[in-house]
């Protein structure tokens, strides 16, 4: 018998804070990115974007990497407190985190041309803070970077309706 | 007789680039934002979030507040330059830019309670560069801060297909 295969740092989120655009498996309408342990340091997200996330043709629109890089992070970003404590992501008290600033750096246009590989490390984890570094890759080429700073979720918005 | 209404700055951009989810008119898929001078600095796009653009709900999903700041930006770029120069935005030669850098502080939770108003406004303008100063506005408070670093589409973009 094989193994089920592994849940992404998003399915672990309570259903309350499961309806974001970008990272929420209960929203339909949006891009339900999932998440995952690359290595011990390094998280990997795989997101092929639709024909039309485009900015010029041919090329990713960079408000969806934008977005894609700030989801990935925040999941990024819980995940490496569950990591930090040794405890599976499913105990209490959870870690959700928003997003403070969001950077990005667009090297070369994106082709819109497959899957997108965002990668991401955390750089400071301290507080309620937590800093990462991300890249996003295709076709074998880094095409963006970004920074982004997230912190723990006021406590309003962790205990839900 | 009424004078017709205003053309926003994307209404002037050629078919061939019309495409970006973000503000490309002919991208059905897309927001389509409209990008206006509010007076002889400052530029207001006004867009109305659908209830699915959310974080935690009843707040504005992230990533759509920097793909708001960057595509309003790119066209404040343009529009910028054509004013610099004294000439109408449909002379020639065009004025198009990609984003190089992006950079969103989050400074407070964005009610998803109608209409957002972002406004730009440009802080450096030198050769093919144009920096910018955005802000996003909800209910009357400024809930994120942005900076946008455009540059001047390669050339082979700006021709088309």
């Amino acid at each position: 018998m094989s193994a089920p295969p592994p849940k992404a740092f998003q399915d672990y989120y309570p259903d309350h804070l499961s309806w974001c655009y970008g990272c929420g498996r209960l929203n339909a309408h949006g891009l339900q990115i999932k998440s995952y342990w690359e290595d011990a340091q390094t998280t990997l997200c795989t997101f092929t974007p639709r024909p039309f996330h485009t900015a010029v043709p041919g090329f990713v629109y960079g408000g969806l990497i934008a977005s894609l890089i700030d989801c990935h992070c925040t999941g990024t970003a819980a995940a490496a407190c569950y990591q930090a404590e040794g405890r599976p992501m499913d105990s209490e008290p959870p870690f959700r985190f928003v997003t403070g600033a969001l950077h990005v750096d667009y090297l070369r246009p994106t082709p819109l041309a497959g899957a997108l590989l965002i990668r991401a490390r955390v750089t400071e984890l301290k507080g309620r803070k937590v800093v990462m570094a991300a890249e996003v890759a295709a076709e074998g080429q880094v095409c963006a970077r970004g920074q982004v700073v997230a912190v723990q979720m006021p406590e309003a918005f962790l205990k839900g309706p």
